[in-house]
């Protein structure tokens, strides 16, 4: 576990100093205080965790982690398992949502087969965006017993930290995470049951769509595989390798490598969130480098969102994931660094300041 | 009114036809139907303002009206009158908030003076990002009378379609609102109140900012214009020129015309939200045209929002004003465009679609 736990302890808190020059700097340019809310947080929080009030996002990068879920043997989506491999070649010839809002703010999309669960025809010129990390070909059905092997998940999160580290040899200023698996949503819903609690009915969403009658079978399942399982709360990587999924493994590498690195990582939505839990169990100080893009539709992400206490940007109902959101929110990244970079101060503007009222 | 009157009756409902048409198209996209939430909803009325599946949103436009307040001399604000003058030269050096976010996604800034209260000193070569439109040197006190006469709430309602079709001229293909004007919470909420009604404690905010002091005064403010003016709450320009503003006035007829030309209407906070309701009640087709860009910390602004039953996309805690939500908006609904142009269908990718559960 050497890659992991040198990672982890490499994991520093935000720089207050540089979050207090942000906010002072932030008072002085030519608005009433405070008047740009959220925005003006992120800014602070990505000067605490670069260091510096000129942040520069030029290199983003989105990680779509994928992966197979052996527990779609028990009918909890909508969509038949084929899809994720058939995902991944669209991610890989850039006709998916996630393809063209990375393009809407030059985002590099790297797509990573954490465990399809299908051998992947990928040509070699797609080195540069594809990355074959697979663990095993899909999990096992979490209904009937783990999902995968303990050394199994501890490989996924080493897989994730290596994907991360290699792309940021390549350069890379901010990160965002995303998610291609079919059934993966009923994994994270168990994840998100295991780490903060809560009813599984108050958890479990529709996922890709399915109806009401599936629905309660999906609730049904969850319940058998935790019950089957009994992962242990307060064992991040036991709760992965008994109710997880190898894209869930890859993405806490990835939160845990960028954290280390100091790099502002901007998350998707509900499997992206129950990998920041799965990190954010491994190591809380993860929490401060994440940037919540958008609420989900999917019921569980506002109880991991409240539980991490971050406030999602965007509000769009979207229930896609692959990175389509944190793609979205890289634009009010850029710009709240903007804002802090480029705004005139009132003295430079020449503008009155409030009135002692 | 011949030119206010044209431009209303100018104004077309949506393409029902291509309304239809985006769905399907956007059904066929290799996602899960309707997974992309609002953004899905932004394409679709966009295809039906502008009739096309493959719209283009390359010219973006903000257009930022200032004018001072009368009701100031009542202490209303944290800021004093001339800081309106002050931003306008800001905007024009390009160190505002606006200027910023507009440049994150390539929109031009026009300036508009519709009531600054001094007179401007503006070079030459701003001509092409500033309009004089000044109806007078500043709204009268509408606490001790109305703030204008009829006459020149119309005159202020046609400057704003005069400044629209100027531009319009030079290519829009979107057009976003916004506003400075020291006192403008105040007018936008006695506009709002008499429009939609609703007790003004529920509707006045703080604005830039003022203390528990200064926001009972506000609302004191508000209740006294209306009982003193009475505007007829059936009329919308009675409404304007009594408790309104010239930059109001503006932006009213800026909204008409962007419907009037099929051109989408970002909406900014509270100010372009009270314009909208004034354009709203001139014409109800207007609405269909009209983008929510952000939830204002005014607390009016959800009111109007309410009633317009306009969703925000954004939801940052904002309260400046000056068009940055719109500007910030700007990128979703370019990013909505996108995805109806560029994904690839389910047919094109080879990817299965929804079993049949």
């Amino acid at each position: 576990m050497f890659k992991l736990e040198s990672t982890v302890k490499g994991i520093d808190q935000l720089d207050k100093e540089f979050l207090l020059k942000a906010e002072a700097h932030l008072n002085n340019l030519t608005k009433p205080v405070g008047s740009l809310g959220q925005l003006e947080e992120l800014a602070k929080r990505i000067a605490g965790i670069k260091r510096t009030l000129k942040p520069v996002l030029k290199n983003k990068v989105i990680f779509t982690c994928a992966a197979d879920h052996g527990v779609t043997e028990e009918g909890v989506s909508a969509y038949p398992r084929e899809v994720t491999a058939q995902m991944v070649l669209n991610f890989l010839k850039g006709g998916a949502a996630v393809n063209v809002l990375a393009n809407c703010v030059g985002a590099r999309v790297i797509v990573v087969d954490m465990g399809v669960a299908e051998k992947l025809k990928v040509k070699n010129l797609k080195a540069r965006v594809f990355k074959d990390k697979k663990i095993n070909f899909g999990t096992k059905n979490m209904a009937q017993g783990p999902a995968m092997e303990r050394e199994e998940a501890v490989k996924s999160i080493e897989a994730g930290i290596e994907v991360f580290e290699e792309e940021f040899k390549r350069g890379i200023d901010i990160a965002g995470t995303g998610d291609m698996g079919i059934g993966n949503t009923t994994a994270s819903t168990a994840v998100t049951a295991a780490l903060i609690g809560g009813k599984i009915e108050e958890l479990t969403g529709r996922g890709t769509g399915i109806d009401d009658q599936g629905l309660i079978k999906k609730i049904e399942v969850i319940k058998k595989a935790l019950a089957v399982n009994k992962p242990d709360t307060n064992d991040p990587i036991d709760v992965l390798s008994k109710v997880g999924g190898f894209e869930l493994g890859g993405l806490t590498g990835i939160i845990l490598a960028a954290a280390c690195r100091k790099v502002p990582v901007v998350l998707d939505g509900f499997i992206s969130g129950a990998s920041a839990l799965l990190a954010f169990n491994i190591e809380p100080k993860v929490r401060d480098y994440l940037i919540a893009s958008h609420h989900s539709v999917e019921r569980g992400h506002q109880a991991i969102l409240s539980h991490l206490k971050l406030r999602p940007l965007l509000n769009l109902d979207m229930r896609l994931g692959e990175g389509t959101g944190a793609a979205l929110a890289f634009h009010l990244a850029e710009a709240s660094v903007r804002i802090m970079r480029e705004m005139a101060t009132f003295k430079s503007a020449g503008v009155s300041e409030k009135a002692d009222l």
